[in-house]
């Protein structure tokens, strides 16, 4: 049996609660195959747009009265683990039933540790809440030290560090239900990101990439594999070019190489392939596999996907 | 050792996130206590008025641009649990690490089944949200169907129902964190409520008592004590009268007797008596406990509290 981490994009999930309840059942569909292949399947994923969402409405309902208190980042990551955790495992659940299957289902509220010296830190990279005009965010700035930045025409947001995970906090609980054979929903956004101070944790605001933080879960459970499903049947060099290939595999020297040519966009498709380097780097037998949601079990039978391997 | 679910409720909690962060500090203390006696601790947690400052923050901000999506009141309470989650397991690791021991702990999002057939569903009583005037209650109700009640002279709110727990769905995975000594987080804010539909759960606008849920997860676990933790020390009769006596302990029959003569306040003592009576009913080695936060490790002992037994 093969112990897979499978990282699902928050952007299949949707965008409100109505639309999340219908995309989740199309994409449970491709994980519980996986289980029913005979994988001991771990579930991460995603939660930009409903973090997104989240944080936006409670920023609005302050502004408009401010005895709805505002919400801190963190705590809006814990919320959409909740939130989405709740729909994929009901999800999760029942297809796992219909498809004659017993397992349980379960979604841990998970903590993931970052270094306070990281040097994300210093360089604040990922816009989330909504848009200002330059007045607002220069009081922002100076009232709340948020960094600000112009995003896409449209005005100013508020940027938070992307640190790298370096430990995950509810590792044991995970592990204890993984090796009871129940399918775990954890480490959803990248995890809830804290640093270590004294013998406590504290919440920070800031986002971890849900690759890295699969990749980190997956070596610290020692998996086989890591499936990254994305919206693409596989990496692609020359992309969008006369001269576009897909890479059915790749070697990390081979990824080395693209990605010193510049092959992969930044935000998108880069921290994917970082993600799945991290995982497999210096280990023979581990294999990470970037593919589409609706591929993923062509992808382990190598009919799709890329398999990128040391 | 013991196996003991404690019910802690939501106004113990706070009603903004930094207050919510000093008060779990608090509230941990005197449930490490009980972990630290040997006690096999499962905690379960209220969440009033957390789920309802989510419900309203999601509320005014949809009002105030339809393209802030709704949250229905399920979504709202699987937020409430991560959001919840989060400080509490934070804090309890804290405090356990402080006293010395190396316990993990875990918030596990779930959901707990009612009956749709429960009489509760005919009577909705429970307000939860922001309040309306006539005018919008009228046409709530007709546009949403929502019930709408006049509440404490403040105006109009909607009233959902509270049925009464039938099962856990998160059982086996909560059996299986308690069995390998971590301590577990659940039915927050009285689970999730959901209903049985062919092969899956589908969440409805209600609120289980978290006293009845927790009853039922101490049940469900076959454990041995359930305390109810609330702001009074004892269980009392004749309230508030010259004649007011606190209850050291009660038996069914003499809580029975009590209620009939209606000394015990409904929506306040008279819910987490009958979460007692349930959980004690027919079982001569089970005992319910109904004491202060602050005096929970004394009311283990018999130095505070009302113990309620067969």
């Amino acid at each position: 049996m093969r112990k897979i981490v499978v990282a699902l994009g928050g952007n299949a999930l949707g965008h409100s609660p109505l639309d999340q309840i219908e995309k989740v059942k199309h994409a449970v569909k491709p994980i519980v195959e996986l289980v029913k292949d005979g994988n001991e399947v771990i579930l991460a994923h995603g939660n930009g747009p409903q973090v997104g969402m989240i944080n936006l409405s409670f920023e609005t309902s302050h502004e408009l009265n401010s005895a709805n208190p505002e919400m801190p980042f963190p705590e809006c990551g814990a919320m959409s683990q909740g939130y989405i955790g709740y729909h994929l495992q009901n999800a999760l659940l029942k297809e796992l039933r219909e498809q004659g299957m017993d397992q349980k289902v379960a979604t841990i509220v998970t903590q993931v540790e970052v270094d306070e010296h990281d040097p994300a830190f210093l360089h604040p990279t990922k816009p989330i809440g909504r848009f200002y005009d330059l007045d607002t965010a220069k009081e922002l700035e100076s009232t709340k030290g948020y960094q600000m930045i112009e995003d896409a025409n449209r005005g100013y947001r508020r940027v938070v560090p992307s640190p790298k995970p370096v430990n995950i906090v509810e590792l044991d609980i995970i592990k204890t239900l993984v090796d009871a054979g129940h399918l775990v929903i954890t480490v959803g956004g990248g995890g809830i990101p804290v640093i270590a101070s004294g013998k406590e944790y504290v919440g920070v605001p800031a986002v971890i990439d849900k690759d890295f933080a699969s990749a980190k879960l997956a070596e610290l459970l020692d998996a086989d594999m890591l499936v990254i499903l994305t919206a693409v049947d596989k990496v692609k060099i020359n992309f969008n070019k006369p001269n576009e290939i897909s890479l059915d595999s790749a070697t990390i020297s081979e990824l080395d190489k693209y990605i010193a040519e510049g092959h992969f966009l930044k935000g998108s498709m880069l921290p994917k392939i970082e993600a799945a380097k991290a995982f497999v780097n210096g280990s023979s037998h581990r294999i990470a596999i970037i593919a589409s949601l609706d591929h993923a079990r062509d992808a382990l039978q190598g009919k799709s996907g890329t398999k990128i391997t040391n």
